[in-house]
């Protein structure tokens, strides 16, 4: 079920058997020459719409602008300031909590966010631990190519070039979600470069094309299908646990 | 052309032919009994995209949840305080203008959105006005049911129960954009009560199914079809105006 | 009665019989060559300080400096960001709550104030609305010349010229209030030009002596006290039917 | 001159001779039971305003409600967190610094004000320390009662029963701008405790009707103009020094 | 006892003994050509440290950068914001009063912290002043030159060229506790001039070698070991007195 | 070469032939009955001085009080929220790079601390990303138990119950760095249950005297001799690298 299409009745129905919600969270950042800009957005919400119909999990918006400050150097990326990100995300906790949500799991795509969403959790948890009442929720996060299993599936569609932005898992995953925009593009050289990065500008100096160590010309939506029916499977079971424990 | 699914090599292609983009803004909250709780997201992405599509122009990601304070006392209903609003649209503002974009429109879909849309602009034009400097964008905010024509197709769709929350016209849009959504809930009384409201508690009070002065059981996907089609006409001359002033 | 020129145990009195308050909320920017840069405080304050005596209504202090970013290349002008704006106002509000008001109304007198208000009121009712809680008070805004009756009394003082910054009617008013401070200045052309504006340097250019669409050369204390003493009347009534409802 | 009765030319014409400007900044808080809420802020405004007018210097609008959170426990006083007012007068300087004013002398009303306003200015030097320019302008912070000679007029007028908070002095003051608000009031003790205070809460318990060590039945309209006359002798001087220095 | 070098148990079992703490508080700035850098957190921390095992008081850790944007000019020295400070100083206080601390004593070693601190206490009351409890705990700042005798052993020991920054006795209580850091630096002139400054770029241009008013090339570990003599007693008598109180 | 006792001079000097310095951080907490609360501070900070001192390295103050929420269930813990200590480490990072420090290097101690640090580089980093300039500095962090070798010497000394917070291998670090501070506590169970946790209500519930799968009564001061003998070597060449690259 997903909170954008249910009524509120509906909601309030899906508490009485659940608590639990799966947030999708990503990132608006250039993925390449052939990597669709919402890559890491579209990603986990794919990935948790599958599994959120599949098992009658309740599927939330999806946080699409994350902190992507290094990608600036790239038209039509857009970031968050961390601080920015912190405080959206406590209202987001604070609005799902206000309903009774006692587990809040987000399906996160996007590298740059990991620390930022951990912080953003402290900050949530801090209030409750300043007052010295106990926090009626708990919160998580899992990057999707961390699901068990997933890597491996990846490993083997892509043995070589995979990469470690605008992968060719991600990119697959994106085509199998929307095959009409899948893009042919000639890239040089055709595994980029990999190194470290700071800032944006230094960003694209280092990796001129957007891509960090990754050949995603090998990316085919048959493959992201592949890749997202061992998320969806994987992302199930962590969720029940989540949910459960 | 949508930023999430173009490549950056296609938006630095876009943004030598205009410097324009839309961004649908909305809002994650209950919209009575039979509305889904995306309404005032989806209508101005659905209407945004139709008119990118039709004329080239680009559109953002959605800005998805926004200020809906008082609908907190309805399961599922999602919030930022104003002040977080601010600080996310100054980053996607700032984010926008570092690659060139000079003319910055936001599809509202939301009435609480208003006055923090304008609020958020004057945050961003006030860092320019202190420091002198000319600022290189302009900003836009248009309610897609201000737009020119709009109202008035809605009028005599629903000359009766229109209302202004939940209302018949928005829950046909969305059930134009998503038919397999259509919800048949039997709402009494069978037009809402109108009145004011402030916080929450004082909302759910006043109106106990979430509807203010609607009968949006009058909802259909043909209707909506209807709407949109006015609407996405009258977007896109609003928006070719507003780019080339 | 003011609340500056009242002592606690009066106030304590007050609370007992009313527990409504007006605030005059304006900005200090400049109004054109003959139009004070405190304008925008001075309307409202006078109007609800005649109306505070006549009706035995509590006047708080004026709120003097707004947002108003956008007169910044006008020397003399002053603003707040909205970020700031909102945070002060929340601080006004919440010391008057403290005290056991529970219906504050302001009295504005600058259209630039208008979205940053409503978005300090959203703030403040969204820590009652995360928390569930019943907020104790409501607020409310009014500019004057919205109140009932008023802009037709302007209108038949001024029906040319009176434009929408630095308009006739308002410098009428400060001409009421600070006859001393009549400026005779020549202004040309005799009516100023309409617009949209951005930042400061944008209004700048726009807008070279800073009015608009104005012809503020007509003003006269004797017009000011004609439309102050329609203001008058409808601020009581309005004031009366908020504190009562 | 007044900032708020001048039009724009009249600035622009006046920072051709100075450009220097004093803003008068006090509180909104309970003054004891014969002392006016508004005290603190009439006290320096009412000086800088004779000086002012005596000397030809500009007078900014009266930054109006301060830290005074310690006076919440009576009805009717206001406060800003600190945080707060940084932002507000740091908005404040940097409006005026826009305009070209080197010299902003803060003239100050009340004790609760001085360390916030300090930390304002290490604010706003801050900018320009960390980015290694230099700071165009200077900030000043005086209070009334410490201009040379203003408390041995004080102490003669009034040898016992001065006290430090609702002192006769500043009683005297505000009476002699508003006489038509001369409150009689019987106290009681004649003079009030003296001790030391935390928050709302403990002030309330140890100051029970507001007084700290003073005797404010003995305050006259005729000796605040003796006050007055002192202080704004001592304001012109002291300002004309830091203008140039 | 030292917070940092005991368990939890000790503190545990310390608050059934005593509620009260000193934190020493200071800066890293520069402190002229022969003073530490650390001087103004080495000082309170030393004094605090000798103070706390003589009467077995607990003793925090040290907040060691301070308020110092002036000093920016000069390599080595650091600074926060005070809106940093203040929040920074604000974590530290609700973290002690969670445990049940109600007498938090700052001991200051910085004369540009003082503002800050008392702005930062206000913050921390204004939380409890505005929602009508009563604050549990006490703060309370003590510069350690403030200390009932300590500026007469100061003023004995350097009758002459004491100054006001890089003091010739801070200077030594800094050789006390580090002797092997003791520099022996020729400075000119022997006592640096006096003045005022504002940013960073005014103070460098005024105090070229970083002191004011001073000749610290009179410090040695044994005067500091008087001085400390001093202020430890007189600690320990201010503490004892906040604590009982 | 430490900050805290360097004068200024001695700094920059030190620019002249590096532009590198080590920042220790960490927390100030609980770490069981028998460990210090100042334990993550303590261990990062004997690790750089000791390294710095081999080296020739700049080490400046330690950040003592980090993100430890989930601690504050045992008295003594502190903690900042995550978004002060983004704000304070962005203002010491911007005081370093004022003085022309190119690489910071944050020897962290506290696994608490690690998405606030990463929040905080990005944050630092956007400033730069959204203006389009060149950041002119590189942050680094690492725990000092992820430094290449540590864990294998902390492995082979504590083959059983090293654990993962108030470890026996951190324990042993701060004996040998206080030696007199070696507590002798009996704890039960004997190595301490492992789990997850939330806030601080959560972790003492879970946690009962603060230890997470650790037995640190077999600390020694000489075992942490060793650790910090391997960690000083690591640190040397991990920094040098960063320096250098």
């Amino acid at each position: 079920m997903l909170l954008h299409t249910a009524a509120w009745p509906e909601i309030e129905a899906y508490l009485k058997t659940s608590t639990g919600i799966i947030i999708p969270i990503g990132s608006t950042e250039q993925h390449g020459p052939n990597g669709l800009i919402g890559t890491d957005a579209i990603c986990p919400e794919v990935i948790a719409r599958e599994a959120g119909e599949d098992a009658g999990i309740l599927v939330g918006p999806t946080f699409n602008v994350g902190v992507a400050q290094h990608h600036l150097g790239f038209p039509g990326s857009m970031t968050l300031r961390p601080t920015t990100m912190i405080a959206a995300l406590n209202d987001w906790i604070d609005s799902l909590a206000r309903h009774g949500f006692e587990k809040i799991y987000f399906l996160n795509g996007h590298g740059g966010n990991i620390a930022t969403i951990g912080a953003a959790f402290a900050e949530s948890y801090s209030n409750w631990s300043f007052d010295g009442e106990a926090c009626p929720y708990e919160l998580m996060q899992r990057n999707w190519w961390d699901l068990p299993g997933v890597m491996d599936v990846c490993r083997s569609l892509f043995p070589v070039g995979e990469g470690s932005h605008a992968t060719a898992s991600e990119v697959s995953v994106t085509y199998y979600a929307y095959p009409e925009h899948v893009k042919n593009v000639k890239m040089s050289p055709k595994i980029a470069p990999n190194g470290r990065f700071t800032d944006a500008d230094d960003y694209r100096k280092t990796f001129p094309d957007g891509r960090i160590g990754s050949d995603p010309a090998q990316a085919t939506p048959e493959k992201g299908a592949t890749i997202v029916q061992a998320a969806r499977k994987a992302v199930i079971q962590d969720v029940t646990a989540f949910f459960s424990r």
